[in-house]
C-alpha cells in the first residue's frame, strides 16, 4: 500500500463536487493554455483524484495534463489511470517518457500494464527496462493470472536476525521511499527463506539493542505464488493482516501482497457473485463501462441461449398437455403466477446458498443440513402464499377445480424450487466448479419446467377424478 | 487494526485443516480434563481461529475452554466471537471475569457487543465501566448505526505540532500498547480540532529533530462521525488508506475507523447487493446460518407476496385474453418461455446497473447514455435469440401465425425488459431510494404483465388482419 498516500488529502466531505469541478477547470485551463495555473489546480489533490481528472479528458489534452505532474507524483497517478488511458499515454508521450514511467512503476502495477498491451510491445518494454526491473517483471510475467504472484510487488523490506532493533529501524529509514509498505517486515537467512516477521510497530517498541531474531515471529502464513487471490483476500480479511508474504517453491520470499489490492479482489469477486445471480457472464466488469455494445451483448447472449433453449421445454410440457388446457383455458392464466413464484423461491434459496459459499459462512451449519432447511423454508412458503393465491385462484379461476389445482402445485413447486435452489450449488461447489454458475436465472429456469409439468398434471388428475 | 496480530501466525496452507482439527482436539481435551494440553493447543493458533473453535464448542465447555486463556489474549479472542457466544459467555464467566473483558475491549467492539444486549444489562456494564471506558462508549453509543461514529475506535495517538519527530517517535513507542494503529498519527491543536496528519512513515523517515508541524500534512479528509459506513470505506478503499480521521460537528477529533473494519463493511454491503438480487430481505446476512426456520421464511416472505400479488396482474390480463386462447390454445406454450427470456433480459439489465450505481463505477458514463445502452443491448439480444425460437414456434406452434406473434413480441418484450431494468434503478437512486429494491425479481415480475399482454394482443390483432 502506499502509506505516503496519506500526504495532501482532500476533505472528504466535499469530495465529489470538488472532484467533478477538477475535471472541468481542468479542461478549460488546458484549453487557455494556462498551464501555471493548471498546475496549482492540481496540487493539492490525490493522485487518484487526478488520475480521474486526466481520464475524463479529451485524448488529445490528456498527455498535456500528464505532463504538468511532478515525475514521482507522475508514476504514481499513471498507477492509478483506467488501462485505456495508460495506453493512449503510452502512444502520445515520448518515448523517453514512456521508458522513465514504465521503469518507475511498481512491479505490479507495471505487469498489470502489460498484461493489457500487447505483447510485441511487452518485450520492447522489458528489453528497456533496467536489468533488475527487467528480471522481477519477468518473473511476475511468469505466474497465473489471479494469483498472489501477479498481486504481490517485490518490493519489500527484508532484515536478517541477528541484527539489532536499532540497526534495523535505520535500515528501515533508508529503505523506506524505495518500497510499498514498511508497516511488515521480513526476516531471511542467506537462501532467503523467509524465517521470521515483524511489524514496524514491534520494532519500534523493542529495546533498541535487542537483535530481531528476539523480536521477530517464527512461525508465518506461507502464501505460495500460486495461491488463488480470493484465499489471499479471505487471509488477509480474516487475520487482520496489513500485508502477506509470499514464497516460492523453493519456501525463499519472493514479495508480499498488501491489503490495499486485496480489497480490490474482494470486491471483484462480490461483483462476479452479482453478476453471475443476473446472468451476465462473470468477466473484467470494470470495462462494461467503457466496451461496446457488441462486447456487451456477446456477454450476455451465451447464457440467454442457454435459458431460451430451457424455456424451449417448458413450451414442449405445455403443447403435450394442450388437451386440458383445451377443455379448461382459464388453467393457461396461472402458469406465469406459478412458475414465477416457483423461481422467486429458488432464487431466494440459490442467493443464500452461493453466497454462503463464497464467504464460507455456510461452513458452519454444513450441506445437509443447509439442503433440508432451505426445503423446509420452500415448503413453509408455500403454506403461507396458499393462504392468498387459494381464494384469488377460486375467484379468477371461477370455481374450486383451478384453485385446488394452483394451491397443490404451488406448495410442490415452491418446496421443490427451494431444493435445488439449494441442491444444485452445493453440487456444483462438490464438482469444484463455480457454484455462482447454478444461480437463480438457471434455478428459475429449471423450476419453469418442473413447474408447468407438475400443474398441469395435478389439473388433469384433478379433472379425471372429479368426472368420475 | 491490530497490527499485534502479526504474531503467532499458523501457515494458511494447511490452515483450514488445522483450524478443524483444533476445535475436535480441544473438545476431547477438556472433556478429558487434560487442560495444560489444552492450554499447549491453543498456543500457537491465531485469536480468530481460538474464537472460532470456542464458538463451535458445546455451550458448556465454551467458558470452560475460554478460561485457560490468558488474560490479554482473551480480551482479543473475545472480540473475534460470534455476538451469540458472546452473550453465553457473559451468562456464564463470573461477574468479576466478565467486568474484566468488558473494560478492556475497544470501544468499538465493545459498542457492537452492547448493540446485541439487552438495555438492561447494558446499562449495569456502563455503571461498572471506568468514567473514561463510560464515557466513550456512551458517546458511541450515541451515533447512529452504520456511521463512522460507531465504527470508529477513540483510541489513537494525537500529536503536537511543536513536538520534534524525536519526542513523538518516542511518545509513540509508550502509547502503541494501548492504541489502535501507530501508523495513523494524527495532529490536534489545544481545542482538539485536527489540524494535520502523518504516517509512522513519515516520522521514521523525518529528521528527528524537526518539529511535528513541519512534516505533517495539513489538508485532512474529515469525515463526519455520521458519515455513512459504506461512503466511509469507498473513500478508504479510494484513497488506499490504512485508517481515516472521524471529527465532531465542532470539526473536533473524536476517533479513526482503520481499514480492517471497512473490509467487513464491503462485504457486508455487497452481500445485501446479493440478497436484494435474489429477493432475499438484506437484514444481518451474518446469521442466517444460526437463525430459525421462522425468521428465515420471515425475512422472505413480504417480498414474496409482493411479487405473486404483481403477477395476480399477469393472470388477470391473460384471463381478459382468454377468448384468443380458446381459438389457438398453442398460444399459450409459448408464455413461459417468452416472459422467462424478458425477465433474464431485464434481471441482466438491472445486475450491471445496480452494481455500477453501488460501486460508483457508473458514473463514468452516466445514467441517461447507460438506460440508452441498455436499451439497444436489449433489442439486438432479442434479434440474435429471434434466430433461435423463430423456427422453433414455426415448428412447434404449426404455423406461422404462433411464430410471427412469438418473433414480434419476444424483440419488444426484450428490449422493453432492457430498459425497464435499467430506468427503474436509477429512479429509485434519484429519488434517494435503494436501487437494489429494483433488482432482477422485480424487474422480471413487471416485465410478465407487460410480456402477457404484448404476445397476446400481438396475436389477436395478427389473427384479424390474417381472417379479413
Amino acid at each position: 500500500m502506499k502509506e505516503n498516500n496519506l500526504e495532501t488529502v482532500t476533505s472528504l466531505s466535499s469530495d465529489l463536487s470538488t472532484r467533478e469541478n477538477i475535471t472541468i477547470q481542468l479542461e478549460e485551463l488546458l484549453i487557455a493554455g494556462n498551464y501555471d495555473e493548471a498546475k496549482l489546480l492540481l496540487e493539492p489533490s490525490q493522485p487518484v483524484d487526478i488520475a480521474d481528472a486526466i481520464g475524463s479528458l479529451p485524448l488529445i489534452l490528456q498527455a498535456l495534463a500528464f505532463r504538468l505532474l511532478k515525475k514521482n507524483e507522475a508514476i504514481e497517478v499513471y498507477e492509478y489511470l483506467d488501462p485505456v488511458v495508460q495506453q493512449t499515454l503510452l502512444e502520445r508521450l515520448r518515448s523517453g517518457e514512456v521508458l522513465e514511467i514504465v521503469e518507475k512503476m511498481s512491479p505490479d502495477d507495471r505487469v498489470q500494464l502489460f498484461d493489457e498491451l500487447p505483447a510485441k510491445v511487452v518485450r520492447k518494454f522489458l528489453s528497456a527496462l533496467s536489468p533488475g526491473e527487467r528480471k522481477v517483471t519477468a518473473e511476475l510475467l511468469g505466474y497465473e493470472p489471479e494469483t498472489a504472484g501477479r498481486l504481490m510487488t517485490t518490493e519489500f523490506i527484508d532484515l536478517k536476525e541477528m541484527q539489532t532493533a536499532a540497526e534495523a529501524l535505520s535500515l528501515v529509514r533508508k529503505r523506506a521511499p524505495f518500497t510499498e509498505t514498511i508497516y511488515s517486515l521480513y526476516v531471511t537467512d542467506k537462501e532467503r527463506h523467509l524465517t521470521g516477521i515483524l511489524s514496524l510497530r514491534d520494532l519500534v517498541t523493542a529495546d533498541p539493542s535487542r537483535p530481531i531474531g528476539d523480536v521477530m515471529t517464527r512461525d508465518v502464513v506461507n502464501i505460495s505464488t500460486n495461491t488463488n487471490q480470493e484465499e489471499v483476500a479471505r487471509a488477509i480479511q480474516r487475520y487482520d493482516f496489513l500485508a502477506l508474504p509470499v514464497v516460492d517453491k523453493e519456501k525463499r520470499l519472493v514479495g508480499i501482497v498488501t491489503v490495499d489490492d486485496l480489497i480490490d479482489v474482494i470486491e471483484q469477486e462480490a461483483t462476479r457473485d452479482i453478476y453471475a445471480a443476473g446472468a451476465v457472464q462473470p468477466g473484467d466488469e470494470d470495462d462494461y463501462f467503457q466496451s461496446s455494445l457488441f462486447t456487451i451483448a456477446r456477454r450476455r447472449i451465451l447464457w440467454l441461449l442457454i435459458l431460451v433453449l430451457a424455456n424451449g421445454l417448458t413450451t414442449k410440457v405445455i403443447a403435450m398437455n394442450d388437451q386440458i388446457l383445451k377443455e379448461i383455458v382459464l388453467l393457461a392464466a396461472f402458469i406465469p403466477l406459478l412458475i414465477g413464484t416457483g423461481g422467486n423461491v429458488g432464487a431466494q434459496s440459490s442467493t443464500v446458498v452461493i453466497r454462503g459459499l463464497s464467504t464460507q459462512k455456510l461452513k458452519s451449519l454444513g450441506a445437509i443440513r443447509a439442503v433440508v432447511k432451505e426445503a423446509i423454508t420452500g415448503a413453509l412458503l408455500g403454506v403461507f402464499m396458499m393462504l392468498v393465491v387459494f381464494p384469488f385462484a377460486w375467484w379468477q379461476g371461477e370455481g374450486p377445480l383451478i384453485a385446488s389445482a394452483v394451491g397443490i402445485s404451488l406448495i410442490s413447486i415452491t418446496t421443490l424450487a427451494a431444493t435445488t435452489g439449494a441442491i444444485l450449488p452445493l453440487l456444483f461447489d462438490k464438482m469444484k466448479l463455480d457454484p455462482a454458475l447454478m444461480s437463480s436465472p438457471f434455478i428459475t429456469t429449471v423450476t419453469d419446467i418442473a413447474g408447468v409439468f407438475i400443474y398441469l398434471s395435478t389439473a388433469k388428475w384433478l379433472l379425471n377424478s372429479s368426472l368420475t
